[in-house]
């Protein structure tokens, strides 16, 4: 039996958590805040319906399989652990890729180039990290146009000075004015040199993967990254059933490092999948224990976050859709099957296919969130940016879901009952008809008892009027130009950044320019 | 012990449900929908956090007390049933106000002057209502101004043919082209005239309710409403801690006709209670507590709702605020109270104090809806057109709402896991790496398999800006007035219709107008 969450933790291994990273090299004033579970996860599903899910996840892994291609090491891996391979095709008995995942720790620390910036992943502990991918950005003075690699530094810079972003994610924009086989090591610079906070490298290619890693090598040293996590791969399954050799590639080179994976089938419901959740929520199962599996049977131990992008499509338009109920119900239920395989959760974030930020924008991104929030979440992707179903980063979009990242850690630091929170001597005081405006225990608490958001309007309708009848979208266009100009670059040892120049440089002229 | 729900849930005399209203005297093609709770409400608090709640509830009740003012009959009524009354204040013992509300069903008929609309309140029912009290309506061709009647005829109207809304609301927004002593006899036409859905009275005076429930005495019959719900008063406590002479002899004319309240602490954190939210939550849970208790000691086994309105205050500009984080929390541990005294719970809606339906207002409006839902909400007052912390009805925010009325449904059906849900043979001919699009299970389950909402765009970005590149209030604006154009009013027996025609301009010939 593999279905107890509880023995899974007491048993598993955990990482040694070492608060130290020797290789961090100054201070600034910036003082991140963590953000601690103090409310329980949801739970939707009863123990029957579960075990229903994970045997179809078995049944999925027995009779149909996952396609492994071109990778014959893989292949081999999963051959040695007990699979039955023929051709690219391997089936796992019921019970096997579960147990394969058991070495995975259940909880793990990734290292900031400045310590203080040193996360926890699993556990009651939630990492927020910006959007991922989008190829467009787009703010309301210039509007839509393609990502380059100054956006990418400004969003980088942007989540940087944020307290409510604990990650510095990965390719938070596309930068398209640079090669595609080249802009990893741009990308990876701009997250080491302009942010302190963990992050995300490349996997487009294996070898991409491996550039990223030696670049970290170079800030963090070989020897510390043997044995502690400060990068990520972004890895999504070639949904459905399939690992093709650019993601088992990319996943091996983390995981052989001893680098952290994030692990996600990406299943639109009625693309790749059925259209029904219950079927897509047992198949990413399915699919990210293979994954992990993998990971585990390169390097036992390796960190790994269970992922998933699940969610509906629009069968009228072939678009994805959003925080919709059925989204929101399959989140709920696979952050149980998570949790009953004792791993730390992934789960998206602001999420939207508006392309301005309005009140569908919105909806959307908040059922989305709160989905993944309450489904127990350790790890929240696209917490900040997302717009049109992830082809573009939104500048007043950005702050603003910045805003409600803030809101979430009020949120689940949860409800804290005590003699000053039940405020008895207030009654004493002010008592029936009264106003507790005046009274000490007010005036005490009144700075800390509520989160205060900065671009949420509480004005009178008139005084509103008055300043032009704004947006929340139209207020965000002066935030976020206010943070990148409070922006200050943290140091870096001098010899350390020229290394991480002299490696690029040498990479771009060792190959041509590819544009596709 | 008054603690053990389960046992309150089995010793609570049920009301009889009746399937048919003598009434009902006309046919439509309107199906509503029913909203059926599959979902498990959210348990956030342990029980010892649920017991000291409760305690300081008690510990309030006897130590402070509760004021009711200006109404010797409710405090003959509390003396008798034994709490210690001295000049207008009432003190209860520990455990005192909970057993007097042991009386009150935990479910209970409201039946609709269609019997289709009939609705049940408690239990895994849950009922949208449209938002109630604002002075100002909006849209967006004629901005922001006074609500007349016409509007709050339309708003009728839309709650009328939407499948969303189980419930005709009250005070949709407030007619102020009509005299203030006499617009609740309008108010209470339309709401009988233009609808057939269920609906709450008046509660601005005790005369004006006992003139609601003359109205619909005349529609339903005295004898069918001795035994049956028909209608509702909305009752705030004036918090903290005082019920005045005009909620109370509102409250005393609904129970006393064996018709419905919803009994609603109104408490903005800081300012009618402490600003700390465990105090709150127990201020509302004693303050409810003695409304319930006062109906059932007018009437045992009258009809009530436990409702609330909890919110935070921005205390630098001293607005209410809605949807942060704090009210969530306190949506969820009044949630458990209620169960735990095992009655219908009211919750807000999509509450928002932002002017324009932008981000702000979707942000907000569904984060207070998820609260009340997530906690276990049985009403929902507010579910539709709520702007500017309730001072202005949207017509554009109205049908918004209703789209993500509709996705309610949709969440709270939960997930279904069943052989074709879990699509095995789907697999078998799909197989990795292949689309799902066009096996046989997706063409027979796509049409059901998701909800679909009309006013969110997933188009293209190039065909969204072709279109205008409109928000979605902008695409909202032209929704309504399709809803109000297609709208048919339901028949009603024309001595009937008279019959109240000759009651509004008797009672309005009696008095003058009063316009304050």
């Amino acid at each position: 039996m593999h279905r107890q969450v509880t023995d899974n933790l007491r048993t598993r291994r955990r990482r040694r958590i070492d608060p130290t990273c020797n290789n961090s090299t100054h201070s600034h004033s910036l003082q991140p805040k963590k953000l601690i579970r103090k409310l329980p996860a949801y739970q939707m599903l009863d123990e029957s319906s579960l075990i229903q899910l994970e045997d179809q996840a078995d049944w999925i892994l027995d009779q149909i399989g996952i396609e492994i291609r071109n990778d014959e090491e893989a292949l081999e891996l999963f051959r040695n652990a007990g699979a039955r391979v023929s051709e690219q095709r391997v089936k796992f008995e019921p019970g096997l890729a579960r147990s394969l995942c058991q070495t995975a720790p259940s909880m793990f620390e990734m290292h900031g180039r400045d310590p203080r910036h040193t996360i926890t992943i699993g556990g009651d502990y939630v990492v927020l990290t910006p959007s991922y991918g989008p190829p467009f950005v787009t703010d309301l003075d210039k509007g839509r146009r393609y990502a380059t690699i100054v956006d990418f530094q400004n969003f980088i810079k942007l989540a940087y000075i944020s307290p409510w972003l604990h990650h510095s994610g990965g390719t938070v924009c596309e930068p398209v004015d640079i090669a595609v086989n080249k802009r990893h090591l741009d990308m990876v610079y701009s997250h080491l040199r302009y942010s302190t906070k963990p992050f995300m490298g490349s996997v487009t290619a294996p070898e991409r993967a491996q550039d990223s890693i030696e670049m970290a090598r170079i800030v963090f040293g070989r020897n510390f990254m043997e044995q502690h996590c400060v990068i990520q791969g972004n890895i999504n399954v070639n949904s459905p059933l399939v690992f093709d050799e650019v993601m088992t590639g990319a996943l091996k080179a983390y995981s052989r490092a001893n680098q952290g994976i994030v692990l996600s089938p990406f299943i639109l419901g009625g693309a790749m999948g059925p259209v029904t959740q219950p079927a897509l929520i047992a198949q990413a199962h399915a699919e990210a224990m293979v994954g992990i599996a993998l990971s585990q049977l390169v390097r036992p131990g390796a960190p790994v976050v269970y992922g998933n992008f699940l969610t509906t499509l629009n069968l009228k338009t072939g678009a994805p859709t959003f925080g919709t109920p059925q989204a929101v119900l399959s989140t709920y239920a696979i952050g149980q099957l998570c949790r009953r395989l004792g791993l730390p959760l992934r789960c998206g974030g602001y999420l939207t296919a508006a392309k301005s930020v309005d009140g569908q924008a919105m909806q959307e991104s908040i059922d989305s969130m709160n989905a993944g929030i309450m489904a127990g979440a350790n790890y929240i992707l696209h917490a900040a940016g997302w717009l049109e179903g992830g082809l573009t980063m939104g500048y007043e979009k950005f702050v603003i879901d910045l805003e409600n990242c803030g809101a979430l850690h009020s949120l689940l630091d949860g409800l804290t009952i005590d003699e000053n929170n039940l405020a008895k001597q207030a009654y004493r005081q002010a008592g029936p008809g009264e106003n507790f405006l005046g009274v000490p225990h007010t005036m005490e608490n009144f700075k800390t008892a509520n989160y205060m958001a900065d671009l949420a309007d509480t004005q009178s309708f008139e005084q509103w009027s008055e300043q032009g009848s704004l947006t929340i979208e139209q207020r965000a266009n002066k935030h976020w130009k206010q943070m990148l100009a409070e922006y200050v670059m943290p140091p870096m040892d001098e010899s350390i950044n020229q290394r991480l120049i002299d490696f690029i440089q040498q990479k771009k002229q060792a190959v041509p320019d590819q544009w596709y």
